[in-house]
Order: C-alpha cells, then sequence, then structure tokens
C-alpha cells in the first residue's frame, strides 16, 4: 500500500490540526487532532511540538493500532498513543482531538465533573461531562500517555457510559479529550466543551449553589438532537 | 401571492441572522432570528441546522402564524414554535432573536432574574430581566417548543410586564429570547442583553451583596430613551 | 468667526470617538467624547445617539461654556451638559470621555472606589480611583446630566483631589467618566482606567482579601511617570 | 566596534517587542524586551514610552552589563537596570521580557504564587510560580529598577530556585518578568506565563479549595519536555 492511499487521511487531520488553531483552542503547539480509517487500520496524527503554521497534510504522521509507524518523517504527537487507545477501545470513532483549551482545563484541574447546568450542555451531552481521577504513580512510570488512554476508557467503563453519545472527558489535573465520527467532529466537539465549561464557569460564578438542570428537560434537549426521534437540523 | 412577494422579509430575517454571527452571540448554529410581516401574517426564520456561513435570503423558511410553511425548500428552526407564539401573543413585535450568547446562558442557567445593578441596564429596561420558571415535566412532552412560547408569554402575564416595554427573556435553564420592533432590532437587544449580563456578572464578582440601582435613578435613565419625555438620540 | 475656525477641533473630537470604537470601550453609541478650546471657550461632542460609522469630523456639534450650539446640524450628546460641568470647573482639561466600558462600569456598579492593588494602576493614578455617591432624586428631577457633572467635581472637592493629578472618576451605579489635557488623552485614560478596573476584579477573584500595594511603592511609581522628578519615557 | 556589529541583536530585540504587542501581552507601551549578546557583554532593550508601532530595530538602545549605553539615540526603557540585573545574575539567559499581562498582573497584584494546578503549568515549571515579597522603602529610595532585579534574583536564591529551569517570576504588586535562551523565547514565556495565569485563576473560581497537581505527575510532565528524557517535539 503506498503513502497515496492515504491522501484523504492526512487532509483530514491536517484540516482538524488547523481548526483547532482558527477556533482558539490552543496556542502555540498545545493541542492535536487525529484522523482514524479502520478499514485500513491506521490513523494521521499531528507531528510532535511543530507550529500549525508549519503543518501541511504531508507532515502528518501515520501509524498503526500498535503504534508502529506506517509513514512521515517526523515524530508523532507525545500523546500519540492516548489517541491509539481510544480507536482501539472506542469502536465507531474517527477523530480524536486534545487540546488544553483554557475553560475546559480549569475544571479538569479541579478535578470536578461538569454538571448538566442547561441545555447548551443537554444539547450535547445528557449527563455530566466526567472528569478521570488522577493517574497513579505505578500508571505514570509504566507508559503515561498509553496509561492516559486507558484512564480515559476505564472512567467510562466504571461510570457505565457510551462513548458514542458522550465524546467528551476531562482528564483530572490535564485538560480535555474529545472524539466523533470523524476528525472534524473532535474538534468541533472541543470547541463545544470549551463554551459549556466557559457557560458552567459563569454559572456557579454568579450562583455557587446552582442546580442542575432538571432531568425531564436535559432528556428533552438531547432527544431533539439525537436518536430515533431527532428533528433538529436537515435530516 | 407568490415567493417574490416576501423578498424583504427574507433579506430582513436573512441580515439578522448574518448579525448574530457578526456580533458574536452564537457558534455553530446556536441562534436563530426571525422577521414578521403582520400585514401578510407571515413570518421569514433560519433554517434548521445550517451554518450562518452557507445562509442566502432565499434560503429562510416563511411560515404563517399556525406554524404551516408558507413557502421554502428547508426544515424550519427548531425553535420556530417559539417564535411563532411570541408573534401570536405579543402584539407589534416585528423580529425575535434567539442564542446561546454565553453571559446570558449563565443568568438563565442560574434560574435567577438580573437585577437593575446599573443605568446601562436601566438605559433599556427599567426591571429586571425577567426569567422563566422550568417548564413541567407535561408541558415538554406535549410540544416543546410552542410550551415554551407560552412559558415566556405566562411569565410576561404573571408578573404583568408590557413586551413594548421590556423585549427581553431568560428562559431557565435555556438562554435569552429577545424581540423588537423588527428583525434587526431583535438582534441588537440580544447584543444588549449580553452586556447587561456580562457586567452583572462581573458586578457581583466583585461584590456578592451589591445592590439594585435606586429607582429614581433608574426610571430617569429609562425617560431620558423611551416614551412622551424621551431626548436620547436624533428625534 | 466662521465654522472653519473649529477644524482642528472638530477633527480632534472626531478622532476621539472614533477611538472610542477602536478600543471596543463602547458598543453602538454607548460612549462619547468631546475636545474643548479653552480661548474660544467652545467644545466639541459627538451627535446623540448615532453610530460611529457614520460619525465625520463636520457632524460634530460645538457648543460654548453655557450650553449654547454655536454650529452644528445634530443634537449634541445627551451626556453634553455634563462634560460642559468639567470644562467649566476643571480648569486645564481639554478633552473628556463618557463610556460604559464593562469592567470600569462593573466597579460603578458596586458603587466602591478601586483601591490601588498594584503599580499598572499607581502608575497612572496614585489614590483609589474615587467613585461618586448616587444622585439625589432632588438632583435628578433638576437636570440630570449637568448634576452628574455636579456630581463628579463636588465629589474631588470632598476628597480633596486635584483633576490635573487623577483624571478619572466612576459614577455610582453608571460608570467612567476620563479626561485629560487633550481629547485623545482622555480616550486613552478611559482605556487605562477599563484596564486598572479589569486586572482589579481578576485579583478579589483570586483573593477576595487582597491588600493594596504599600504606599511608598505607589508613591514610587506615581513619580517615575508625573512630577518634575519623571524619567519615564523620551522627554 | 562599529553599530553595525549589533544588527542582530537590534533585530532580535525589535522583533521580541512586536511580538509583545502582537500577543496582547501590552496595551499602549505597557512591556518592553531586550536581547543579550554574552559574548560583547551587550544588551539591545526598547526604548522608553515609545509606541510598537512606532518602533523599528535602529530605535532600539545598546547597553553593556555597567548601563552604560553603547549605542542609541533614545533613552532605554525605564526598567533597563531590572534587566541588566537579570543578565548579570542569571548566567546563561540571552532574553528578557516584562509586561503588565492581566492574569499575571493579577496574581502579582495577591502577592501570592501560583499554585502548579496542573499540567499546563507543569509542562514549562515543575515548582510554583514564585512571587517575590514587597521592596522595603529603603531599596525603593535606593535604585528602583536595579533593586527590582535585585529582589528577583535574592527570591531565587532564597527559595534556592535554578533559573534556566524556571523562567518566569512575578514581582509582588507589580507584574510579571520572563527570560529564556534569547528574546523570543522570553517573550513566549510571558504568553505561556499569561495563559498559566488565567487557568489557574478560573481554576480557583471553580473551586476556591482546589488542590495543586500530584507531585508524580508534575515530575513527568517537566520531565516529558525537559532534560535528558525529554521526548516532546523533533529533537
Amino acid at each position: 500500500m503506498t503513502a497515496d492511499a492515504y491522501k484523504t487521511l492526512r487532509e483530514e487531520a491536517y484540516e482538524a490540526n488547523i481548526e483547532i488553531q482558527r477556533r482558539s483552542l490552543a496556542i502555540y503547539t498545545w493541542g492535536n487532532s487525529s484522523a482514524f480509517d479502520p478499514e485500513k487500520g491506521v490513523f494521521a496524527i499531528k507531528p510532535s511540538g511543530v507550529d500549525y503554521d508549519m503543518l501541511t497534510p504531508d507532515s502528518m504522521v501515520l501509524l498503526d493500532l500498535d503504534g508502529k509507524i506506517v509513514d512521515g518523517r517526523l515524530k508523532p504527537s507525545s500523546d500519540t498513543k492516548t489517541h491509539m487507545v481510544l480507536y482501539r477501545e472506542f469502536s465507531g470513532i474517527r477523530g480524536v482531538t486534545h487540546t488544553h483549551s483554557p475553560y475546559a482545563a480549569a475544571w479538569a484541574q479541579t478535578a470536578k465533573p461538569v454538571p448538566v447546568f442547561g441545555t447548551t450542555h443537554a444539547d450535547h451531552c445528557a449527563k455530566e461531562i466526567p472528569c478521570t481521577g488522577f493517574m497513579s504513580p505505578q500508571a505514570v512510570k509504566n507508559d503515561y500517555e498509553l496509561e492516559t488512554g486507558n484512564l480515559i476508557t476505564e472512567t467510562f467503563k466504571t461510570l457505565n457510559l457510551d462513548p458514542v453519545l458522550i465524546n467528551m472527558i476531562l482528564v483530572a489535573g490535564h485538560g480535555p479529550f474529545t472524539w466523533g465520527m470523524n476528525a472534524a467532529k473532535s474538534v468541533s466537539n472541543g470547541v463545544i466543551l470549551e463554551e459549556i465549561c466557559k457557560m458552567a464557569l459563569f454559572t456557579v460564578t454568579i450562583d455557587p449553589d446552582a442546580k442542575p438542570l432538571p432531568w425531564h428537560i436535559t432528556r428533552k434537549h438531547w432527544e431533539r438532537k439525537h436518536g430515533p426521534g431527532a428533528y433538529y437540523g436537515q435530516k
């Protein structure tokens, strides 16, 4: 299989990384997106520490789900193994994004889930935005980025969450990871998470005792946009 | 009556929706404006889930006050019935705007009215910005967007408010709805509400016990801009 | 004396009003600047309720210190009498600016002076940013904008402040007024006040018990930039 | 040695000062960068009180480490002696930047170090961002800007910090100073400090009792980017 076979995948990953900067989710090199092709078993990801302005589709690094480099002249993102674990464990996702967007990072720094304070949240996620616990010293020593992936997937198992329905998480003390049916969706989920986190911070600023949205309204907003009865948009 | 008869109405609605994005009241598709022609009994509204950059005047959807589509190839905004109820019940208004602008949404998420903390507020509204209660489970099941309109108009009746004098409300847990004598005014009222909500959040951040403006100053500022003795502007 | 005699004054006032928008001190028409020529006894001010994008030097309104219009086709700013009182009472000033910039307006809405929390403040003002009390019902009825000027000048007298050394004040419940040796300086003082107020809000957010800067540091920073021993800049 | 010998140094200092404005670290003239050549024993710094838009490489002022002007028509930055002390005492640094960026200035105004709340911080600094104490009245009288340098270097000695590993500090009541292996790095460290301070403010807003990141995670993130085992980036 020649490198040309990955042209679309490279372009999709490139566009998603550029969108990180365009939407102000990261300064300098503080974010990375990847695009996954499940048929080929290969994903394309940002090279490590390279400015967004220097990126090209060709600079994307291609890896398989064992972390072996399939193609690419540069070192892949230091967060590559976290993306890899998510593609392995979260069946059906084709894009992953990680940034240090400030409102989401701040919630992660408090190590608290984000309550469903309103319909903006419920439109995209019917439950709290989950937050992992802190990684153990042993896991950090073992293989930090791989274990970050494990921390995320184990949190989903423990909380009995479906990664197709909830496509975002906060890693405690670190920041947001988001995913989706393609790389572009994983970035827009990062934008949406940042907006949800901003509104939630504003909400507790106005009222430290703010209550979550009643469940019947949360469910209604979720079902307007998702599932068999959805009626938002042109489909 | 041919579609051409609605050219102005389409353009007015189109411009108002573009202004939502230009004024940063919404990301992605998170806001919608409509323009109403009371003589024709028809309003033009944004199509559901379409990016602002993709909108054209022709893509606006035309409906009558029974919610019947008069013209348009696309599905109208999911919030269409809320706009419809406001046009039915609030005599004299010709434009409605709904967004998820973050400061107004945060106040809505606290389910609290916004006190009149200063003259910026009083210049545009002589009373608290009202906030509805939460919709009942029964109303949510019945017809959610229609009931959102009812919730707004009933809140105005209960609080004995005049929708000509107060052209903005927060729907609890959701966000702002604003209206006006045309679609452009309904958007600028959304911008003004966002600014009022931002200043109010800043105010309670500095002083959680901040007091409302004395009534004689509130009334003065309101009367400078509204009513028979108004002297602001070039009229 | 022909209108041409005021060409420079018109242009100065026009530029200052444009700068209000360029520096994001006001949305819509929420701010006004004026320029004063003490030799002619005349000031040029923004017309009331006109968008910044519509302004031209010729649209500025010229008035004398009795409030009589010397030249101009439009109604002057509704805040004109406040500017007039400041020109009458604060000897040596040649520009006045009023806006509703959000951080300064929020401090005004708490009706509290802004403590000298740091050297950014001390570089421009060696004391708290003063805040007036609320205007009495009688003064509001009498002549509101004139009385706003009186409230400012009386606050300066009561607190024994020198308007040459302190060129900014918050009017309780309303917002900032700033002035300077020309109209451009009155706007830049408005920008500086907004930045001081933003930093002060951030400071009390981090530490509600934050203490003012020790006096010996405040004095040093003030004297670096002002008075006989000043050594900042190229003079 | 002719002025041409400093062409590169002038350009480096010029670019760094322009970057201060481009990254919104300062309004007006509220920030300055310098570039140091240890072989020549000379540094180039912004002239005092000159707008960034007016700067050229030729307008940079060249000084030796005794504060003697080597070349330049303009007065150097009023903070020149602080830069000089840092070049003298912090072996290996070649760039210094000082600004009044608002989040960093606010933390400085609380006179508190910034806790390591998350990995964004730990990626760049494995310890709290240090904050000096307040300068004594005697030191202020003596030679304020020189003593500001002394305050910084003494704080590093007292806390046993290495200026190569920690390239940023808050001066109590004043604002941030950052440095690096060249002038460009000193500015980007200023941008990073501002982002860390913003996230830290957001963190304590959400949870006033937020805890620092566990040490094993802090160390891991620091070592990913620094030291012999670093694996971030393309080196």
